[in-house]
């Protein structure tokens, strides 16, 4: 195959792999309900040179190329198109500077998110961004999805802390975008441009990302049950009314307190509709008012069993019941991730609503939620190799996202649109704006060679749950669903 | 003349005007430095409509377009261009929309900041950026420079607070953007590419902003002055490297310190090099033990005269300083304001180059920065009706740049490129950055229409100081400069 003979020519044989093992791994991300095909070959990029390599040889063959961090994703952002380059940045994980004064560092693509956090906290520094896949996902695939995570409700998400990027742009040429002081405002911000643009517009291999103090903060949280859902949104709406701005703001939902309780045994109470969970990180006094005055808006919403902890290992406790959602319901069966955002007073609306589609849909449906910030996370469970149960999981699945939609929120908070979300977002990106999509993504990538058909609805493509995705002529087979290996 | 004759088919009488006194007064903003000519005529929006007209017209007979909000701007991003149509939106004042459970507004781009400011303060909420210029600048105006201000040290830049915004497109198609939900990850980031693209891409006639809670702050400044600049260095470096981040820090030169005593007579040392001061703005006892160690850096640093208020008045006396630095140097003639962004480290060192820069060409630099950031604003004070005067300041306000480049520093922190910092620009995008800022301008205004020749340093014009910008024909005249409204 040419493209596979330009590549070794340009590279060393041990980075372009295309054995059908490894094709295969490297076909797709967390995202196995997205469609996916096997690459022509899995490249592995040790360094900006050979981002450079591969691009040209791209470009040269016409091959379309997709970038791939650990391919945690659960969008299918990274999922293979037939016959492409699939482009992986994990052997790229050199910190390349920290600098403690001005408070930034520059890591290369593949740096593991904790890996970074738990170098720059040797320096006194700290990264917030915490998606749930820190300790396995990477820094240039949070800067291609623009994660999220559980402190963003007080701390923002990935994008607020890319202060520049290295890039490979579609034509093979390097790009070094932004800039390295605290402001600036010469030229064009093409680095939130390209945040969250799911290696549509360039590829990234290097990132600028701005530190905060690790000092400053001191952790203490607020734990309550409800009976009743709306009680629970009620304490969001008098917590927020109040003027506090958590640093975590979580709702676990009844089936996954079940789900959890079943396997644990926590003592959650049978009747429990939900669970809030609330951190504030304020320092001494002050941080103790906030928690008193959080805790009085839980017991004044109905809250019961409401405790608090400031210590980390009681806060660890405290928070079991959220860190165990996941693999309580993955022991029920394979789950599919839903990532909606809703105005944050609509969430008691929508988990009511998801409620109502789970019974219509014959599914379970668990839902933990990053409620400060009306990002819902539904998880399907669907019982494992049934193909009605599958159907089924698939029209909640976009159910969901109409009643999102209808509520006024967005296909996705924080995972991106990769495939999965292509359909739901057709619904949001339309006419003028999907024209400004397209004019931005052609000046871009003229030929759409860089994950094509990925992040907006492009003509001639269609993502969603088990279609196909086919560029060149082969079929992809979507899989029966396993387990992602991580949440949110 | 075909253009205005075709905006009186579109818009009212009154709001098309074309008398010379109007056309004068609306050639510039408070960059009168930069070059400009007088527009074909002024166009007063006063809807969506009437800007969508406007362009409209501005299509059908090939003309430039500048939008412009109150003129505040200080790089003539909002000068004229001859013969082009002066587009004004600040008869465009509505708040839409406030949503206290969401904490966000909806604005037309004519509100003045301090409006917006006052009005969700009613609501309990705070809109945190706050540009020097916040009694008199429109979010309009302060979305297209993506403003800065003094709290952002802490609390970030405009961009930081638009979720959405309302645009019409150079070919006067109507695109909402951005988002309504607290995160969301659909589509690209175009809200924050048009933020500070000084209305390059799109005309912003609706922004959706992002709100705080007003309540949870309470100020506290420390205030110490420094016999060496090199100590108020250490003072910002010693401060940061504690793990402090300051709602404010404020550094004020001794330049500015003589101009204010002089008027004055505050009774500050006269052997004072700078002054810092110093805003944290954390509740309670934390905030109160903030305040003491902001002091004991100061003090270990040498500075003398260490004072501290929590009281509103207090506070407001011990600002003085800083408040009065820009109308003291007023009063000894015409200000050139510089806007540079360096290495927060770098202030003393680029400060140190000033002073050389100040005595090499014979001019008064007198300094307030935003030291927190790195933002420095050299103030170059000219005696009026000195054209050697104004030459010898012209090669200052170049050097500085050019020392500012390279200590690592760009062209513009917050008060945006326009025309004044196109030269300056030129020499940092450059090469396959500014392929990319032609591309990305081609994509969304292919025929050159929206402010044309400003923001990056396209082919075919120059700004930077009493150079002259054509696209007609006729010439502009630099004018005299004259006191800009306002400083930082």
């Amino acid at each position: 195959m040419a493209v596979v003979d330009e590549l070794r020519m340009r590279l060393r044989a041990e980075q372009v792999v295309t054995d059908d093992a490894t094709r295969e791994a490297y076909a797709h991300d967390d995202a196995e309900w997205a469609p996916y095909a096997p690459p022509a070959a899995v490249v592995f990029a040790e360094s900006l040179d050979d981002v450079v390599a591969t691009v040209e040889v791209a470009n040269a063959t016409g091959t379309p190329i997709v970038p791939r961090g650990a391919g945690t994703g659960l969008s299918g952002g990274a999922n293979a198109i037939a016959g492409c380059i699939l482009l992986s940045l994990e052997r790229m994980t050199r910190i390349v500077e920290v600098d403690v004064d001005e408070r930034f560092a520059v890591v290369e693509a593949g740096v593991l998110n904790d890996d970074l956090r738990r170098h720059v906290a040797t320096h006194g520094l700290w990264y917030p961004p915490d998606p749930a896949s820190q300790a396995i996902s990477t820094i240039g695939g949070n800067v291609a999805t623009n994660a999220g995570g559980i402190c963003c409700v007080k701390y923002g998400v990935t994008t607020d802390y890319v202060l520049g990027l290295t890039v490979v742009l579609a034509d093979g040429r390097v790009a070094r975008i932004g800039r390295a002081t605290a402001k600036g405002v010469t030229g064009y911000d093409l680095t939130s441009l390209i945040v969250g643009s799911e290696g549509t517009l360039a590829i990234v291999v290097e990132a600028r990302v701005k530190l905060l103090p690790l000092a400053g903060r001191e952790d203490r949280v607020v734990v309550g049950t409800f009976s009743a859902l709306s009680d629970a949104g009620l304490a969001v709406a008098s917590i927020a009314r109040d003027g506090i701005v958590p640093a975590a703001l979580e709702l676990v939902d009844r089936t996954c307190l079940a789900a959890v309780n079943a396997w644990q045994g926590l003592g959650i109470p049978d009747d429990a509709a939900a669970m809030l969970l609330v951190r504030v990180d304020e320092v001494g006094q002050a941080g103790e008012e906030l928690a008193e005055r959080v805790a009085a808006h839980l017991a004044a919403a109905n809250a019961s069993g409401i405790e608090r902890a400031s210590d980390p290992d009681e806060i660890d406790r405290l928070f079991q019941a959220r860190r165990l959602a996941y693999p309580a319901l993955e022991r029920l069966g394979p789950v599919l991730t839903e990532d909606i955002c809703v105005p944050r007073m609509q969430v008691p609306a929508m988990l009511a609503r998801i409620e109502a589609i789970a019974a219509e849909a014959d599914v379970t449906i668990a839902n933990i939620a990053h409620a400060g910030d009306g990002n819902l996370h539904p998880l399907i469970v669907v019982a494992a190799d049934d193909a009605d149960a599958r159907a089924r999981a698939k029209v909640a699945f976009d159910r969901i996202v109409d009643e999102c939609q209808d509520l006024g929120g967005t296909a996705t908070g924080e995972h991106g649109v990769g495939l999965l979300k292509l359909p739901a977002a057709a619904a949001e990106i339309t006419g003028v704006e999907l024209d400004l999509h397209v004019a931005v993504k052609h000046a871009f990538d003229p030929h759409g060679l860089l994950n094509p058909g990925k992040a907006f609805p492009s003509a001639g493509l269609t993502g969603g749950i088990g279609q196909v995705i086919d560029l060149s002529g082969s079929h992809a087979s979507p899989a029966a669903p396993a387990h992602p290996k991580t949440g949110h």
